[in-house]
């Protein structure tokens, strides 16, 4: 492979979303509400939300939006008693002080290095650049979503990321826990890693142990620079 | 003021392009040219080359694109003899080898720590990504021209930094050793401050020690940080 940049995705492969947001539920809501089953919920309702502008229903909406719009119904549904203004605006920067997993940051630093590093994400670049600021992830620069006004698997955000780095598609590795993230990646002619990561269903789903059409599969990050000699 | 992020532009004012661009010439055309006249001249063709863009006579171009034309220009008006398909195409990466002023990692550095960096430039994210890594720039983000498809001092470019950080306007810095770039942020509601760089253009002009109409006039960008407590 004759790579030059990894595009990451975050949520998941390099921050644990359900850890970070259970924390926060919990932090701010008590125990009106059972914290990891109502981060999962919500995290529910990302990919129907995120629909919702990839077929053109809504105009593009920025992440911290949807997650607002989806805890308003979500808080809505449930019957929480007084959830305040303060405490919805500030439950939906839980997504902006997630933790990183724990090998994420030595990896990072490692493939730094010798490689460009970008997420690519469909968090906002807003959200983006506080989870790096807080978690000390090296990025290179932040790509994703925001930049293109387009959802991932929309093809405009993978093609983004050769486009600005004025790289060959094959020169760019993209780096994910998903394997529907891999294949759209795939698909625009992207090499693709995938990363193991059991924990982040909380054991309520079990991503497999590896993805056969990636050209990678590791489970860790440090792994990752170990096979890219960085 | 209530700033949260700084948007630096680069060329003259974190980096000294004339340095830069006159030793790679030297590198590359030996005594076919006069080193430095041929870094004047072919930035004088930076402005012009962009205004076509602006005013849509051409379609979206990456910077390193006009520049490859500008320089194809330059050389046969010249009549520099036998520049090689290689050499042109090294030639315009001189633009992505520029070394900082000598205060400027220090500065960006501290201020980092208390602020939200990223460089606004015309240069497209590649030359901006080789620049920051080779120098050290220690950006959050990479914003600039061919985020949004815009040259300076079209709106669009300045809009974009509270946009894409969820900032208010006034809560983004314009940090620049121009004063027509900061007086169009200014124009879009940014706050502005001044870098006096005496030696951008090797003693043929003389900028202006300081912009009255900025928030801040600096001669260095540590002395921006202690003038912003960072």
């Amino acid at each position: 492979m004759d790579v030059h940049a990894l595009a990451f995705d975050v949520f998941g492969t390099v921050v644990d979303w359900r850890a970070g947001v259970s924390g926060e539920v919990r932090r701010l809501l008590g125990d009106r509400v059972d914290a990891p089953a109502f981060a999962d919920a919500w995290r529910g309702r990302y990919a129907p939300s995120m629909d919702r502008v990839r077929t053109g229903e809504l105009p593009w909406t920025p992440l911290d939006a949807l997650h607002r719009s989806s805890l308003d119904e979500l808080l809505a549904e449930l019957g929480v008693p007084g959830v305040d203004e303060p405490t919805r605006a500030e439950l939906v920067l839980a997504w902006h002080r997630l933790d990183p997993w724990p090998d994420a940051v030595a990896g990072l630093t490692r493939l730094r290095r010798r490689y460009v590093l970008a997420p690519l994400s469909n968090g906002n670049v807003a959200l983006l650049v506080d989870v790096a600021r807080r978690a000390g992830l090296p990025w290179d620069l932040v790509l994703g979503a925001e930049i293109v006004q387009h959802y991932k698997p929309d093809p405009e955000v993978y093609d983004s990321v050769p486009r600005l780095l004025a790289l060959r598609p094959e020169q760019v590795l993209m780096v994910a826990a998903h394997v529907s993230d891999l294949a759209a990646a795939r698909d625009r002619g992207l090499r693709t890693a995938y990363v193991h990561r059991p924990d982040e269903y909380g054991g309520l789903r079990t991503p497999p142990a590896a993805d056969p059409d990636a050209d990678l599969s590791v489970s860790s990050l440090p792994e990752l620079a170990d096979r890219l000699g960085a």
